[in-house]
């Protein structure tokens, strides 16, 4: 899950541009077919189109993005060229996609969640090799700055220049290209790259191991961050795809008893699934109460918010409230307790309805989870910190991450139609297979 | 450091109240000497005295406290009744003195800071015997629920039948008596007493040995929630005795850098005394540039609030901000970073500017910690996770902290001055010395 | 799983003793039938028989043991009697019943693995009732020593005046009366029991919270010692019931693959029937090959030793070797790895096959574990720790502990057939209800 | 401190060599002068010279190694040429240089402790710049493998085919050339070199700084992996370098106590200079009365082993034990204690006193541990866990670790002689200035 901020200046910026947007550009695509590739491309709130877009090269050039924060340029000898072999739409794709951002349209290339194949590395590139299947974090990080050097991975200091942190297709986050393409370069592959150990055996669990990207290790580290340990009784606020996968790591962590909430009917049906308690935060009562209900008791070792600032009040009347789900964590923890935030909270917020908020200021009952010695943990999740184990943890079977989140394989073509439907609360994780190379992709529509 | 909660309905109780106030008791001082009693009484706002009380029994009966929440009446066989020698003068003594809790005058004993000589033992003490020299944790424990056994005895689940945690002498944490007195009461003493093993070379420490009973373990347990470790910059928000408590205790953990800020020059002038760098928040300019004038880096790598609810705004203008200190923690944490939260935040504020602060609501750009993946830790210091290798690290000369937060020993009967003075922000640190014992006393006024 | 220490002075020991066997006590059986007792009692090397017992009091007399270190005598107005619901037996009371230890015959209650129901409760007892259905730790722990403060129950200073640490039945361990009877007396009973929260349900799943008293969280604690979390690859030595129990630990805790190494296939099958790999040991073949056939890697990231000190070299001739299960585990944990030990290591062993090993001292191979930056951490499971956690997990049937180990409920008069079966190494876990109140129990021989 | 293996094939590699010792080579000099170099080469049994070596490339070659395990060749684009500022001599060099390992002489440049002036950088190296003055950690890692990821560089798994970890100057890690020399090249340079914020300040303090390449962060490791905390009392064993290094480490831990054993009067005089307590361990007595004599008890909360293998007996009639500081802190820890071994413990010893010995086995009383609860940590220190924050300690004055282990600045044709007189047990630390720009050469001799 990503993090961005949103910029007032948005439709300045657009309007005086020096770059020019994907459909103006001259593509570099070589006489070879292999050297032509296509991508979802971000046009404007609530499109995306698969366009043609250049074949990567070992190099970074934003320098005429239109967004400012993302104009760098550099050589990228320690990058690979991956053929992308799956690639999710994630929420955090959404907020793009909703025209809330300053992305103007037509520039970018979507996509953090990729899964490849190794084409072509660069001179710097010593481990990894020409064949090799990969998961790529989403988080972009160098390997040699402090924050990576702690496995603050989501924090790299080096990988853009406008603030700590970096990724794939995504605004303000380094203005590298998005993944929901047929290629994508990923630079510092050897530091980044996870590659599987047996590559038909990968293949067979391509469905589960596409989630090794983000959401899986996202959902774990909120688990993590709020200390789920085996026995833990959890709540996991919100049963999109991270509150499901968070919900599934509770489960893998020895979790007694993993409560999700969440205001969508089919989104809790999904949680029951796996063998989650469910609470629908529309129905009347406060969430102690219904929690006391499930296990006789009002509150919770761990809580963990899947949500973010996008939350809105409980019950039928509520409208946006950014703090919701935290000031619930806070009011459901136990004396002593941790609560995780893998969910997004952002500086800027123009769209806000109140203008703190706007500020990316929020009203918390900060005194209540004083008074309980609690503590807070946020941020992004960086992802390698993970991604081995829980590739072990798939591969031998100890989870099955694609059934707990209901992926579903479509092809590129139909990326806009899984924006749509993921847009309109279905319960589903897409995942694209641009070259229809998995042989489980579902025709959409 | 001790939370508390106002109550809005404080006169209202007063008024009809079925408890007796303590100069309308009957004291029941026995024959001998030894059985009479003194101690520091709240009697009106800004005003303390000292006055004869009931000796202490080793049962708890506060059933006939004006405050509903402290009513309970227990045996304490577990309990010790120890000759006051020293008990110090906390901020936290301060809120309820200026009168800003829902604490009637006349009934409660102040005082939670204890160290003493045991007189008495209950028949079910074991391991504690008359005649050892011992400190006293401000949270009162029981060492035998879920909380305690996990060491979280700030926490305590047993000890206060409205909330979790309870303490002496403070309104709403149970109806414990307090220690600002010649004698007192403390339950489960084979639990919570620390014996200090060398009587005498202990008497010789006594101004620093005092402070193992709250601030020193305070101050250290907001070092340790910031991560502080060795070759770490910190800023420490605060000089007054926790904060400069703080401070030594990131000093004893190794800190490189230092950084202590306050409104009041004294207080800053004494944590220069011991090698802290200070910041006059009053002075102009943002709190990153001044921290960057010293380091050289806008950022710290652990924060800690040492100030809590009544923090005030920066720069000469600021009225009270009860966010304050948190959003510059916020500010100038570095990703990745630690807030430690010893400052105490409540979660109802009746006085408070605005109706969100009274509601214990506060307004946090949460949105700028969540970028930086910060973690904030909060709540009471469970002392007894500190006090023993505090204690050694005071008789082996490792820390000065009675120099560190300049503790003055003065008579029980210059507490009203001493209260006076110290809320005045006069930096000391008062320490009473009941039966002048320790052949330090300093007269005031 | 208990550590002891042989003496070899033994005979003599029980030679000149001044106490009297159970069989030549006067018993202080009162009128009501309640008051009667009978427990299972060592006579000779190979024999247990059930024999009439006292009744327990809340006090503690073993001046009279033959044994010296167990003398003592004190008061336990902190105890609770509880009429004995469950009580397992433990391959460590194997050591004593082979006739290895000091222990003379006729004297010793033995069981250590205690669930029971409160009859009655001494004076200072506060939260613990007549009633309620509990879990006895194992470890007797007094909940007011620097050891328990910090958590480490399993080496408690004040509950046996001859060592740290002490448990009930058990030859130098303090000279508490055993539990493998109809009725127990429980020290500290507000700090040692565990309350089920539902006596109910909690019937309904005795035969895995029965477990909870010793080799379940003994298991536990050598999983958590050695690191293992989601995604681990763990070797685990040993398939006896501790074995068995760390196995079922570490799948709870989310490892991706466990590998348990034994010599008896039974046990072996046991393994199998969870979910686990195997090895036979005495099979041809390096340990580290059989591990790289199963995983395609030579080490492993976690090993757990749940063998100890009786090892016996691999393959078909391998005499007794002390230190061969430690050395195995050294040979095949990876670079970084943990290991846990949670198998017992003893002082002193007479019967040892080498004079160094009589001494307690190991041939190690602790180079090689040096070159690959290893830890290793050892003892007894301090069981407070985890019993309340695991509980959850049983209740909420996160794991099936019962069935992991082959729990199997037997009568107390067929102990002796118990004893006899287990020393033969047949995979059961025995477990006695000496009230026939489980309505579970199954008729041996 | 390093970590080596003898080879029993010593001889018979070193007959049949295809390689060339330094002598033979035709020096890669440039024209210009800055492109000679001069080295400590180790030539015999007690024997270094300093001789005229090849000017570092960015590439390592020592597929004519003698030594079989040191063979590879690889390009290291990735790497920087470093200008020696200083570069010191460590004990670890000394097994070599008495003859105990299997080097032969005339081949390897020693030396593994090295502070530079970057002069090139590799086109591969991203964030090092030409000028930028470093401290190298003696760990050479990839900074892109499993262990690396895991901070665990001290084991890194892509630097040294023969085994996990590799090393500057050292047999058998990896073939790469020392750095007692007046350049050498550092592979992965953004990813291994500590730059100094400020060189000025920092050619101030390099007696300081140049101790961050080895000995102060394995010191610091020792104390780290022992839990050494404020308020501990701690026994370290060794006065050596490492040994003072790691007192002073628990001194900025915050340790209440340090207690140093060592049998040598000068390096206990010069334990004492910074506050440590000290034992002779060659006077009477056993150790745990002496620590008792001391701190009023006979155990400690930590200990850690800054000897090694190379141990001798206590007691005026002491032989070789490599045992014996592994037992002595077996003996001395406390309960629930843990033990730091930074000392170095081999996996083959061919001149051991016994065969056990030889093999790297040896007699440990590991009963003695577990009966205690005891942990124990093994293995190199990963450097870069720790040398920036001790970086910062430095600059800040927080800690004068040159002056604990009483560093003396010498030319690099002293080296001869600082070699000698470091093995006759004269406790200095000496490091060397091979261009004479530190301005604080002291000659010797």
């Amino acid at each position: 899950m990503l993090h961005f901020s949103r910029s007032s200046s948005a439709r300045s910026v657009c309007a005086c541009t020096k770059g020019k947007p994907v459909s103006e550009r001259e593509l570099s695509t070589a006489a070879q077919p292999s050297a032509s590739n296509r991508g979802v491309v971000y046009m404007a709130p609530g499109v995306v189109e698969v366009k043609p877009i250049d074949f990567p090269k070992l190099e970074l050039d934003s320098t005429s993005s239109p967004v400012a924060s993302e104009r760098q340029k550099r050589k990228c000898e320690h990058g690979a060229i991956l053929k992308v072999v799956t690639t999710n739409i994630c929420g955090s794709d959404q907020h793009m996609v909703r025209g809330r951002t300053s992305l103007p349209g037509g520039y970018m290339v979507l996509g953090h969640e990729i899964t490849g194949e190794i084409v072509e590395v660069g001179r710097d590139v010593e481990f990894m090799k020409e064949g090799d299947l990969c998961s790529v974090p989403f988080n972009i990080a160098c390997g040699r700055c402090p924050a990576c050097k702690r496995g603050d991975t989501g924090v790299c200091l080096f990988v853009n220049p406008a603030r700590a942190g970096a990724a794939f297709g995504y605004v303000d986050m380094g203005g590298w290209v998005g993944g929901q393409a047929e290629y994508v370069m990923v630079p510092y592959a050897d530091f980044n790259l996870l590659k599987f150990p047996d590559k038909d055996r990968a293949m067979e669990k391509i469905a589960d191991l596409t989630l090794l990207s983000d959401i899986f290790p996202t959902g774990f580290h909120g688990a993590k961050q709020a200390g789920v340990e085996p026995g833990s009784i959890v709540y996991v606020a919100g049963a999109g795809p991270v509150g499901l996968a968070c919900a599934a790591s509770c489960h893998l962590l020895g979790a007694a008893c993993v409560i999700v909430g969440d205001a969508i009917p089919t989104r809790l049906a999904q949680a029951r699934s796996f063998g989650c308690e469910t609470i629908d935060i529309t129905s009347d009562g406060d969430l102690a109460h219904k929690i006391h209900a499930i296990t006789g008791s009002p509150d919770v070792d761990c809580a963990i918010d899947c949500v973010g600032f996008e939350a809105r009040g409980s019950g039928a009347s509520g409208g946006e409230k950014p703090a919701q789900v935290l000031n619930d964590c806070m009011g459901i923890i136990r004396e002593g307790g941790q609560i995780g935030i893998p969910g997004l909270y952002v500086t800027e917020d123009p769209g806000a309805s109140t203008e703190a908020a706007q500020l990316g200021s929020l009203n918390m009952t900060f005194g209540l989870a004083w008074s309980k010695s609690a503590s807070m943990h946020t941020g992004q999740c960086p992802v390698m910190k993970y991604h081995r184990p829980l590739m072990n943890a798939i591969m031998h079977d100890k989870v099955r991450i694609a059934e707990a989140v209901n992926a579903k394989i479509i092809s590129l073509d139909d990326a806009p139609l899984g924006y749509q439907n993921f847009d309109q609360g279905e319960s589903v994780k897409y995942v694209m297979d641009p070259h229809g190379v998995t042989g489980k992709v579902q025709a959409l529509g």
